[in-house]
């Protein structure tokens, strides 16, 4: 994995090598951990979201305009979540987004949070060679698209269509 | 469902209606919800586990007292969760918890989030009939038993599994 | 401090014992604590909004209907915070609330939250007696009433003000 | 304000403009909103923390080496914060903080959490000119050093001393 979580926002190639993934660098804090010393799991929801409200964005998609122009919000409707390590206090999290559907009234999107190795640790010399990234959680979100009144299904602004499938 | 949702904890059937299910009242804050004027989906997560907590604690497991006296912790290995309906602010909620597959090392749940009437909606005089109760989410988690030290997976503590298994 | 934190709503008598308080049991989840193995300290505003809630509610003064029939919803303005004692995974809270200002606009709010002595540890013979209860925080909240929509202060509605004022 | 809010990690001028205050922009996400469709109060003091976090870090000091190194950790023990003015999804934040006391045991810390007008709206023709810069909330907030193990406080690591005054 190439060492440019330091870019606030940036690509990366996704879990098959095919095709590109989008990728949102975080960091753990205090509020995502609990007693057991490691991030709360319900927590990978929240960095999930966050790194798709950041691809989204990147797409031209700001969700509160969208929804302010068109009254269309996104929910989620399934999520699915291994959780394979932990993560803990201080570790750079590297977060992504790739889509897998795309329908008319639907998204799925699949999505990973590793533990990335820093660049002033990976550095040190005369000590151990650090530990290399690190898948910690990965999973499906599928999203729907609603009118934010009734939250009734309806379909994709073409805007965004048109934006997502570009 | 019977309306005995202000009892602190209680059993109710499962799903199926073949075997009994454990469930928790709840009670929908500010701090639950989210700018789309519903509980924000990861919550849900978190109900679930308040559930799970109050069913160990039923069945005579306090997970504090195990880490104490056995080191052992259970921790969230897979999550799927369908949301169906959106809960808002004030909404009374009951969450059941229903034990799917007791394992040496890990347990499966599915559990519930269900909207319930309240009796003092339900009993006004002249007014339209109250909504039934409703489904809002439901899913299974999969719990494994780990080292609260070096989080790897341990046996359930011979004492767990059998209060689980009563 | 009588132990009857076993009631879902409950009278208590307020710090200076003048005046009667208002008590809401909580027991501390997973989700509440951080990797200091304590309850995460913003969580104690969410605790005491909880404690809030439901002393309104038990004033007969529901949220989500009082923004439906009036527009106007509570804000928090400010909040001082005096953290005591650390609370613990599986330890049972009470959340007290009292009103010390009752204005046009906006309401004074002194709140405590308090760990107690569970029964069943307290009367267990042969083992050491058991710890009294302790303040772990303590904090007052100011209040004001807004327009749903503008954010703008109002007067507090008037049959909110005797409800609270009774 | 500068609108330097791009910058991962920056300098900005304190409130009263004498001494640097180090400043951390964030973006408001759905799970820091609530149904009032602002930002929730709580939500704050996990900004404050987040900034303070980084400021540290800045500093060189890392909490999580903090702990295994001196047994240290930080904890908050007084939080004073007024709520100004609301902010919304999609939000553009910079969280300030200024150390106001450095003592043996304790740290005072003055924070601010600003609203900041984003270089892509500020720059479109022919449309009204953008919002300034609002302050949104501010407080001070106490934190104690004590030994992670007793949670008796203790005096802050000299290492951490010298780096703070520096």
């Amino acid at each position: 994995m190439p060492p440019d979580y330091h870019l606030p926002l940036m690509q990366a190639t996704s879990p098959t090598g095919s095709s590109p993934a989008f990728a949102l660098p975080l960091r753990v804090y205090w509020e995502d951990t609990d007693a057991g010393g490691v991030v709360f799991y319900a927590n990978y929801l929240k960095f999930f979201e966050r790194a798709r409200t950041e691809w989204l964005r990147a797409a031209g998609v700001a969700q509160q305009r969208l929804r302010e122009s068109t009254g269309a919000i996104f929910v989620v409707s399934d999520t699915t979540v291994r959780y394979l390590r932990p993560a803990r206090l201080d570790d750079q999290l590297r977060v992504t987004v790739c889509l897998q559907e795309l329908g008319r009234a639907s998204l799925l999107i699949h999505q990973q949070a590793w533990r990335v190795v820093e660049a002033d640790n990976a550095a040190q010399p005369g000590t151990s060679p650090p530990e290399p990234d690190a898948l910690l959680a990965e999973g499906s979100i599928r999203i729907g698209c609603v009118d934010a009144q009734t939250f009734k299904p309806r379909r994709i602004p073409a805007e965004v269509l048109e934006r997502l499938s570009a």
